[in-house]
């Protein structure tokens, strides 16, 4: 791999809206530091009727009941407790499936849990380079119902039976609609919607067995909203939203075991090599991101053993009120940010079919795997 | 068709929230009818600042607001004039391929057309019992390819080049995830997904080039929001809504063609034989529509020549916001409507495959073809 895309860990973070986010949470909209306000002034003699501290006041209690619903409905979602903190995340005993697990995301969150001891299972349709003898790798297609079959039986015998299931794998085809061709689509719904499909049906019913479980859905902000030259992607990406929503509510309602866990990761432009030819947005408000901020939201998950929805960066959060708006606000949307322009140099370099050939050259003379 | 289920038109409005929407938008939420209420006052000898007028100028001026930035979206997106109609519709030259128009909605809007004179072109796997004569079968599995492929070609010679094409076709397999065989997940994903990327790269090229032409793209309220039993066909109408989105992108930015119109449909629970087992819900909140109200506002859309995203019924217009709120909400929602258990009695009945034999006999004793 010489590509430098894969360039996973930034040593600063970047001036942009979401270190603004980060930096704000922590300060103006915490309510540790907001509870600060009223009581120094307090302190410093203000009556308890001064309108800086009755305002202050009123600034803190709307903090922390922002705070707490989305506590509170975290709890909610996952059988909470209030007092008690759910029992530590035995890192040591888990065995974590990653489909598309030899690059980009999926490659960088096999080595990182695979350092912390965990068995790692790697699907994919060509090796990991790696040498760390955590992670074992299967050659596996997994848009072929047969292929996940039979590797999910080798690997509940060899490795034992998975606890975690990481469905990562991800073609783009980046073509408009009419020159997708049938195979193209074909490729695009097997790899991004079907393999969820397979993969679930061959290790969830071993974690129904042990009523726990983990499952992450790597879903994409374009699922939310989808933009040109990317019919397939956002239709398919679009379809693990929901599969998600059905699958949590199946879960609980269905199978009753609200204990296996389902995360829904919705990122936007990723520094992969799957992206490295999308035309970048405004990186201030709509910026690129890192695996490592993926990896890290993931493994937070799982170690939290919490269902949750990840939205990468912050203006993802965002993107599903453009529904809810008239049309000329995800236009305004789509003009800021370019998308529907961003896919016009876009070179298909991962999951190449083999008459597809081998990726062109790009034009700063590098090629990537 | 014995199946008493598809009663297309009922007499009256049933009563329930969308006829209370009904009255509503006509009465204290149209503009016309709000501003006569400071209007009387005036002219009863009322001062221009009396509260009571004053207070329900506000409340016209908030109304007229609402239906004001309604009506400017909608012609923005259609580059539509405030002060020109555009041309009416030509319905006597229209070509309309209708998919999956044997049965349910499809058939309904097929015949509907037909008796409008207009050429119905009716792509299903069985045929259409009709005798009109406007109406043209053409046997054809849309989530096949090679089948779609071959039999446009004929359309377009037959019949003529389709100007208004309708994604109705859909199958339910209503099954709990690891019930679905992997066969069960394929004609999902075909028929409801697939099918339109088939249909569409055989008949958009005729519309893109004449400039002109009406896609319908029929989804479902299940595709907003997924529930229990029905993770393939959820996902699989998900793809479909943010399918439309990216269509929409590629013909304004890419194919430079804003005047192929777009509509997308959403319905709720449509009285069919496609869910004629389904558990209904509380039907004042949440009514079961009747395939006609789907279809009186499908044509609706094609003769405005104006796209557009129909919701039916009322509440279908609030599941976006599902995603934003917090999990109790929907969970809350889930269990008013009962949605996570509504499909446990659900005998698919249409769309089943050869392997799957014919559908078992109902309870009352109505086989439902």
């Amino acid at each position: 791999m010489e590509s430098e895309h894969v360039d996973g860990s930034p040593i600063f973070d970047s001036l942009d809206i979401d270190l603004f986010v980060k930096v704000f949470a922590n300060t103006a909209f915490s309510p540790f530091f907001v509870m600060l306000i009223p009581t120094f002034y307090v302190f410093q003699g203000a009556k308890l009727t001064d309108p800086i501290v009755v305002t202050s006041t009123i600034y803190y209690v709307f903090v922390s009941l922002f705070w707490a619903v989305k506590w509170i409905s975290r709890l909610y979602s996952n059988q909470g407790n209030l007092f008690y903190a759910p029992k530590p995340f035995e890192w040591g005993d888990q065995v974590v499936v990653i489909t598309g697990g030899s690059s980009g995301v999926g490659e960088l969150l096999a080595n990182t849990l695979a350092v912390k001891s965990v068995t790692v299972v790697v699907l994919d349709v060509k090796p990991i380079q790696t040498q760390n003898y955590n992670i074992r790798y299967y050659k596996c297609d997994v848009s072929k119902w047969e292929e996940v079959e039979a590797v999910s039986k080798k690997i509940v015998e060899e490795v034992g039976q998975p606890t975690v299931l990481v469905n990562n794998a991800g073609v783009v085809q980046g073509k408009l609609i009419l020159d997708l061709s049938p195979e193209d689509i074909q490729q695009t719904f097997g790899v991004n919607t079907l393999a969820h499909f397979w993969t679930l049906k061959a290790f969830l019913p071993g974690m129904i067995e042990k009523k726990k479980g983990h499952i992450v859905t790597v879903a994409s902000a374009m699922g939310i909203h989808g933009v040109a030259q990317m019919t397939d992607y956002c239709a398919s990406k679009a379809a693990l939203i929901n599969l998600n929503r059905s699958l949590r509510s199946e879960l609980d309602k269905r199978y009753k075991c609200p204990a296996i866990r389902t995360t829904l990761v919705a990122p936007g432009h990723i520094h992969t090599a799957l992206f490295a030819t999308l035309r970048p947005s405004p990186q201030f408000f709509f910026p690129t991101i890192h695996p490592i901020d993926v990896v890290k939201r993931v493994i937070q998950a799982l170690d939290d053993t919490h269902s949750q929805t990840i939205y990468l960066p912050f203006y993802v959060h965002f993107m599903p009120l453009l529904q809810l708006l008239p049309d000329f606000v995800s236009d305004f949307a789509s003009w800021l940010t370019g998308a529907d322009f961003a896919m016009k140099d876009f070179v298909k370099v991962s999951g190449r079919r083999e008459e597809e050939g081998a990726a062109p050259e790009l034009l700063n003379g590098h090629k990537m795997s």
